[in-house]
């Protein structure tokens, strides 16, 4: 599936350089969620804003996300700046505002990355894919629910899917699923940003109750090379997740996204208020 | 164990307001490690910033450090800032300035923190404490190296000690210790914030192998309240960490806290430089 138009994705992504890491973008409509933009989204955004930098060093090592509001429609402002330089690694500290509802500037998002280059070392894999049946083996489901975002994606689930029935008999929190871009589209540190933010919120499965939630902070750890995105292109991620502690308002999950091959490409953990 | 003067964990804290958000501390001795303080400390005393400014909302939920560059011996100044501030969470950009060569600041660390207000929820804990003998039934371990910061813990390991032989025999990267402050001190947010960066680096295990490795981010999600923290008083806490991806000089690893009753405090994740 080709288009030669440019994908939503990248569209989404479009940043005007003011400065040097002083960039305008707009909130995304195709990537709309309940109340704003998809979370994965804001991400990768704000990666984008780090890659786009003139002075980077290196690729994506870490990324934290922290979503203090939701964006609302029309344009934002993001900040990236590199607060210090190493010989092989970078520290990144990030933000978006957007106008209030007084006209001043209002911080809706903060963040850090840290950029790194990489040389060969011993490696060890102990994150092992899960055995799971192959995409072609398995069906793409509609999306859950009825929001923009969801049609960006194609997504083929292994185990975990969204209960059928909010009947409270939930008992695990654990999700795997085959996913890609709607339409395909060669996987980069963005796409695979936004792609860590993919799972709906795991209190939704373990308790089989769709209580209100959001993601309030995400880290990501990108284990990928350049070789690495090269060689997964627009084939499918593996990703699973599984909650580790519910407690008082708010759980956090811990996630890994494998390439075909078995190679994983990024890990992420995120925290999330639920409420009731 | 009790005596009159102040805690060395809480004389390590002690920071200077020059105004809200703004704060002078001292790189403390008793916390070193190879080359400057225990990434615990400099997390602890980062949340503890937080913690005394005047317009604090909540307990913290989130925390993430980024190790841009040791500190030095001397004075540091902090600046704890609540960029954004809601209903129910507030979140906080961090950082940790030093004088370099030229006596201009240098940013040293960077970071962010979500506080919350929590209320009384469903709740469940998927992240059961493993089945270890307690701490009474295991012998409480010397400092594995000569560092100062090791003394300042009390470690009785359950499994996945440091190696005696380096002779790259590792085959799994998994630790559980039973650990507390030395002397013992009732357990608050800034000493579970140290204490999820306890673990050495999980390379070494895995590898039988001690090549140089350095935290270069961290992020602890809190599911402690302060009712959990009164009733683990000065007690033990049972940490675990294990590695995931090892790969061109950079591994991540989780890592879960509980108390002896149980109850999971703190989950972790950090993202680790190695050489070689």
């Amino acid at each position: 599936m080709t288009t030669n138009s440019l994908h939503a994705f990248d569209q989404a992504l479009q940043l005007r350089a003011d400065a040097p890491g002083q960039y305008q973008g707009e909130s995304p409509k195709p990537y709309w969620n309940m109340v704003g933009p998809f979370g994965g989204i804001t991400a990768a955004t704000l990666l984008q804003a780090v890659l786009q930098h003139p002075d980077r060093l290196g690729d994506p090592l870490a990324l934290t996300v922290n979503y203090g509001g939701g964006l609302v429609a029309g344009s934002f402002q993001i900040q990236a700046v590199p607060v210090r330089t190493n010989r092989s690694t970078q520290h990144w500290t990030l933000s978006i505002l957007q106008s209030g509802p007084d006209g001043a500037p209002v911080v809706t998002t903060t963040g850090t990355a840290v950029t790194a280059l990489r040389r060969e070392t011993w490696s060890a894999g102990d994150a092992l894919a899960p055995q799971v049946p192959k995409p072609a083996d398995l069906q793409a489901i509609p999306p859950a629910f009825e929001v923009e975002w969801l049609r960006r994606y194609e997504m083929r689930p292994v185990t975990g899917v969204i209960p059928q029935v909010w009947d409270g008999s939930g008992d695990h929190s654990l999700s795997q699923l085959w996913m890609r871009d709607a339409p395909p589209r060669a996987l980069d540190f963005c796409s695979l940003a936004a792609m860590a933010d993919i799972f709906f919120p795991r209190v939704w499965l373990r308790r089989a109750r769709q209580v209100p939630a959001g993601t309030v902070s995400i880290t990501v750890y990108f284990h990928a090379s350049q070789a690495d995105l090269a060689a997964t292109g627009d084939g499918y991620l593996l990703g699973q997740a599984r909650g580790q502690e519910f407690r008082n308002g708010f759980f956090d999950h811990s996630a890994q996204l494998w390439n075909e091959a078995g190679t994983v490409l990024a890990t992420s953990h995120q925290i999330v208020y639920y409420k009731e």
